[in-house]
């Protein structure tokens, strides 16, 4: 195997192993006999297991960046679940590893898987911000966006915690999540109640936001 | 002074510094010039920055914790609203200290900080379950509960950083927010519709909720 390829194969290892286990738990011993290599070998390619982690955990963060687009088609509710789904399947993925990752502690915590973390949630609201059509949001929308954005970071943690409530279901309520939360801003402030009004006009009678409606005025 | 007396005012010392300026640009000299003591007393009390530094935290904490505790009377929302503004104060109050503690880093975090932090949410989770009445929640009532907790605490994070939005509106938000994740719950479940139900049922015709469903309905 050329240099390139080799590592690219160690972090595809990696990401498995550390997906799958808490990466306190796994070992260079464990890639090694993984990747079918020596331990010396590993090192060649990285220094030590953080500078490995910290490999995969970049592969992880521009994969789950990657399932964030999603085509300007459609209404904006169904387009929202479409990502939500996506994002639901990267954390069954690699549940164990996402838990640890954003559990944080000293053990995987560096200023550099801190980063990588604040960079994915940037561009789950930037992705947000561009299907809204609105790059230059005022801080009401952007304390909205960037809230529901770790609204639904903690929601997929708890769910991992057990998954005691099927995945569909929170995939749709993230969704009415949104709505609720922008719809709460929105009763406090004109610019963000223009901005709602604009996305439920464009929302189809049989989309996502009726059907919240339609479920709360069965319930109340 | 007294041992436990010099060690209560390094503490107390230790968290207003802490509090007013990120923790990793507190040297233990400014401690012992704050304090009016020698840098080598300081380290009599405590082996080094980290201790003293977790020291505070756990006192930060336990004032925090203590801010959550409301009397069981009168209408939920007004309850949850004067937690809420006891909460922005305590945010107000130690902002950049609050801003470095929650958004990680190395420099900060141990497995000791990480547990402190959640002990805090546990027991403002702890509180909410005594306020509606259940100490033993179901998974949906228990993933409410907790995600708003995060809720609550991401929205302050942001509110921090610019002060943007004026935090009275933000406090009587997060009521409306909890109210309105509970809601999108209960469109999907029989028990928590029972839950919303009843807390709906015991607010008052001028009542928070009440508030939200009137602006909802101007809004709309």
């Amino acid at each position: 195997m050329g240099v390139e390829e080799r590592r690219e194969q160690l972090i595809a290892v990696a990401l498995d192993l550390f997906s799958h286990r808490s990466p306190e738990d796994v070992s260079i011993d464990e890639v090694a006999e993984a990747a079918g290599i020596s331990r010396p070998l590993v090192y060649h390619y990285f220094p030590g297991k953080q500078q490995l982690y910290e490999a995969a955990l970049r592969r992880a963060a521009e994969e789950l960046t990657a399932r964030f687009v999603e085509p300007h088609e459609g209404p904006l509710g169904a387009r929202l679940l479409r990502v939500m789904e996506r994002f639901f399947d990267f954390v069954a993925e690699h549940g164990p590893g996402f838990s640890a990752l954003m559990r944080g502690g000293p053990a995987i915590g560096s200023t550099r898987t801190g980063a990588m973390i604040d960079g994915v949630r940037q561009a789950a609201y930037e992705q947000i911000l561009a299907h809204l059509g609105i790059p230059d949001p005022a801080p009401r929308l952007e304390l909205v966006v960037r809230s529901w954005v770790s609204l639904a970071e903690t929601t997929a943690l708890l769910w991992l915690d057990g998954r005691r409530v099927p995945r569909a279901e929170l995939e749709r309520q993230l969704v009415h999540d949104f709505a609720a939360l922008a719809a709460v801003s929105a009763a406090y402030d004109g610019q963000m109640a223009v901005v709602v009004r604009r996305i439920l006009a464009e929302e189809p009678a049989d989309g996502m936001f009726a059907d919240l409606v339609t479920r709360l005025s069965r319930f109340t």
